[in-house]
């Protein structure tokens, strides 16, 4: 039985999830190369999948590789909403019958099974999202994986934490009563899971298995750009749920285009009790101010802040935001973007470096990584959107018109895919004191503005203000006092954001460790979902009781 | 520091809320005698009570005693919408950053306080809600306080489950990275607790008492004609708040009228962020779909049913039944409504009993308790509203009218209260097989349909039918076949209800044990917050991180 097969790897990531150390569930995956990549590419080329019971029309995604330019061709037999809704509902009893440790068996079998596949599944998540094979293999990969059984541990834990009976004893009046009672954990519904386009692994893992542990049929509706990695992974799923002897519409994939698109209408759907969405932050409002009465998580974006305060070494530090500022060309809802420079400099271990030379040093990181073309392929990848180019591009443009460009996002030279979407840094330096103006909310892409500023301070009030007005998932700080480090925390904690202070290695600044690190406070406008907390888990399942007197007991 | 004082108590809660085996952490209560209960009254009379540091107009509440007729006469000196908004607002951040410690403690040295000023309580709840002076010592005293004590266990459990911080170390590359990360609790934001008239405490209590733990600001609005009894509460809670240096705003009443309410106003403030509703299913569901983006926890009423397949002593169970029906009144979510008989008659011991004489035990029984005046004052309380009244006597006009009326909800004659609003059940008896209509929803008050049904199967295929469309709170049976049990207990799981068999004891059929007993499902139209699960509590609070690198770690 899976569960066993999986025990102990849950009962570790269960506890990880307590004690919130390093640990990882999964070893590494090894990129493919370039030609097992292609042949990956070339299986699924022309093919027709159908990843649910209920088929309707068969729609062809319109994927194209952010690397070839060229199509991926996969058409996919898709139910429509009324389909998949009642596809659902057929499943739902056997589903919430199936016992707890078969559900999360199956859970924890499917998310061996995708890192069995792992160079595969990189293959297709870097021929749709843009990301590079190598963080296809890790971001989309393992990290991903980490942070699907970290939700499916948090859920086990909460369900187990509920006794499934007991004795229970009172004495009323002169006599003792004594009942026979049972717990029984019950789904709320049927559950539906948007993914964005660029990283869809990462939170629909999670809330796909959540809701799988917990007992609820999902609908998988993938960004209809970025369909195949997601329709892998439900295959794999449904494989499981089937050798299982469960029913394998317990998950089933729901395709849209952009010209027809079903998200609304599946989250309005009053069979609909649960709705997971990862995307843009105006149709995740939309969803929290529009689907009552049904639990909504949400994961959208915000404004990245970062502060320049002080540093031990610079140069190591512009080393790691160049590099953060690049990684998976900025797509990357936890990309720093505005980064603030004080009038005064930023105090170093080699004296005050003036802000002129920081923007410069900052400026020469940047080019020196786009200048690499291994490197910079290893790192940036590509955009996954042409949209995403376009908005660039005019950012570019504005920023000329009045004189705030700093740097050009001239593309890269990928050394393997000339065709490859790909891009650098657009920097961008305002000062707001003398009238510039910094864009609402998140610009997606590597957009980066640097912010004059006069000090510390007044840095942390205009980002905390533009958080509180914008929201942020991931805020950043260099500073070499811990005391400051502490009052800034507490600033970003009372506008709802956390922070990372001091980040130089090569750790990716944007790297969020699934058994420690929370991502999404819930307490800002970039969402509502926490990666992973008890409210991700709670209401997806509920208890219904029954008890019986004793006679005699 | 009032944590230490109650952190035995605390961790015995706590654990009970794990084993789920009885438990209470307060003593019983002794109820006032008359002349005691005369006396808290008058010390109220013409009184005018602060219970919020901003205060607008003074309000005197129409709280007429339900045993005396007379008017309480005490005026509250109550903040407008905006002023307890803005009382909310003024101190959250102290409240916010007092540890949890802190905030746990004031919880439970005001649930100790109020424990110890039991019998005023009780007086006070008595003449306000109709309870008899024994269940405002039991229901709305220590099983209340128990209630609310369970949900402070819960939301420290739940707080605590979180480490405060960790060092975190991992291999990137050829460099190993150490983050020092801290966690911190973070309230969701102003909560509004909306309290019912006939039971305000049972409720009331862990939903103001989980927001103060979590450290949110809690606005609480009584019914407009049972205000006292929670004024009270808010009372020794803003004592207990300013001795422990916390700002009593934390804690404050909003007062308003029946002709002004104000409840929905708050509730779709935007600052508002978590509403918890007891009341009438109409406002509850009202709550649930005009509320989004905010916490909404909603307990109103459902249609509680009783199915009569076999018992041992049908004598005792129809004593039981009779003293369900009579409990306040029927003014209880959990009293049952529909009963339902097999044409077959019931099976017991003593052979099969034929409905009419099932129907004459469970009369002679209701008739028994009403014509012993002690007895009957103890276990019907008065009606609380006179609007009750009102229904239940169209509800016997009706049934007069097309001749399903059984027994007349004549008074019975209270010894101490000639004027006391007292009633006993209106029996009605239908079968919908004749074309005999059942009212859709609760019928407030005590109201029994007697539905005579072919078989237990199809009493309880029309029981499930109206818990899918109006709800249940509680549901029983009586069966002497564990096998059947098993098989009508998952029908009722599968409509999102929980059941209770074969109570027959001196324990009231509606009694709802804290730690135990899950109080509403949150799978059926009668609310979505159980008492206490932790969804109840996980979303109230949130979490903030900090990381920072430790450099040569």
């Amino acid at each position: 039985m899976f569960f066993e097969t999986h025990l102990e790897l849950l009962r570790a990531a269960a506890q990880a999830n307590r004690t919130r150390v390093a640990w990882t569930g999964y070893a590494p995956i090894t990129p493919p190369d370039l030609a097992q990549a292609d042949a990956v590419l070339a299986t699924f080329d022309g093919a027709t999948l159908a990843l649910s019971s209920p088929t309707g029309s068969v729609i062809t995604a319109d994927e194209i590789s952010p690397y070839t330019g060229k199509a991926l061709n996969v058409s996919y037999r898709a139910p429509s909403v009324d389909q998949a809704l009642a596809g659902a509902a057929a499943v739902a009893a056997t589903l919430r019958d199936a016992d707890i440790e078969r559900r999360v068996g199956v859970c924890l079998e499917a998310l061996h099974r995708i890192h069995q596949r792992g160079p595969e599944f990189a293959a297709v998540t870097a021929h749709t999202t843009g990301q590079s094979l190598s963080m296809a293999c890790s971001g989309s990969g393992t990290n991903a994986l980490d942070r699907g059984l970290e939700a499916v541990a948090m859920a086990w834990s909460a369900m187990t934490r509920v006794p499934g009976q007991v004795s229970w004893r009172q004495r009323f009046g002169k006599s003792e009563v004594t009942l026979r009672k049972r717990f029984r954990i019950r789904p709320l519904g049927t559950a539906l899971v948007v993914a964005c386009a660029s990283f869809p692994a990462w939170n629909a893992y999670p809330a796909i298995l959540a809701n799988l542990a917990t007992g609820n049929p999902v609908l998988v509706k993938p960004h209809p750009r970025s369909v195949l990695a997601t329709a892998l992974a439900v295959g794999v799923i449904r494989e499981v749920l089937t050798e299982a002897q469960l029913p394998a519409d317990a998950v089933q994939l729901v395709v849209d285009t952009a010209e027809a698109p079903v998200a609304g209408q599946l989250a309005t759907s009053p069979q609909v009790r649960i709705v997971d969405f990862t995307g843009s932050p105006t149709f995740g409002s939309w969803l929290e101010r529009n689907v009552p009465n049904t639990l909504v998580f949400t994961e959208t974006a915000g404004v990245n802040t970062v502060v320049l305060d002080s540093v031990s070494d610079l140069s190591a530090a512009m080393r790691t935001l160049a590099g953060g500022l690049s990684l998976f060309s900025g797509q990357m809802c936890t990309t720093p973007q505005n980064i603030y420079i004080p009038d005064a400099g930023v105090r170093t271990d080699a004296g005050v470096v003036a802000r002129d030379d920081v923007v410069a040093a900052l400026l020469s990181a940047i080019d020196d990584l786009a200048g690499a073309p291994r490197r910079a392929a290893a790192v940036c990848g590509a955009l996954q959107s042409e949209a995403t180019l376009h908005s660039i591009t005019s950012l570019t443009d504005a920023a000329e018109a009045n004189g705030t460009l700093l740097r050009r996002p001239v593309p890269y030279v990928h050394p393997d895919y000339p065709q490859a979407r790909a891009v650098t840094p657009l920097v961008v330096r305002v000062d707001p004191r003398q009238g510039d103006t910094l864009p609402d909310g998140e610009q997606f892409g590597p957009v980066a503005f640097l912010v004059d500023c006069a000090d510390t301070v007044s840095a942390v009030a205009h980002a905390t203000a533009s958080i509180r007005g914008h929201g942020a998932i991931s805020s950043y700080l260099y500073c070499t006092d811990d005391a400051v480090i502490d009052e800034v925390a507490d600033a970003y904690a009372d506008a709802g954001a956390s922070l990372s202070a001091n980040l130089v290695s090569s750790m990716p600044m944007q790297f969020a460790a699934a058994y420690s690190d929370y991502h999404v406070t819930g307490l800002n406008p970039a969402g509502n979902a926490t990666l992973t907390d008890e409210s991700f888990i709670a209401g997806r399942f509920r208890i219904v009781q029954d008890r019986r007197q004793v006679e005699g007991a």
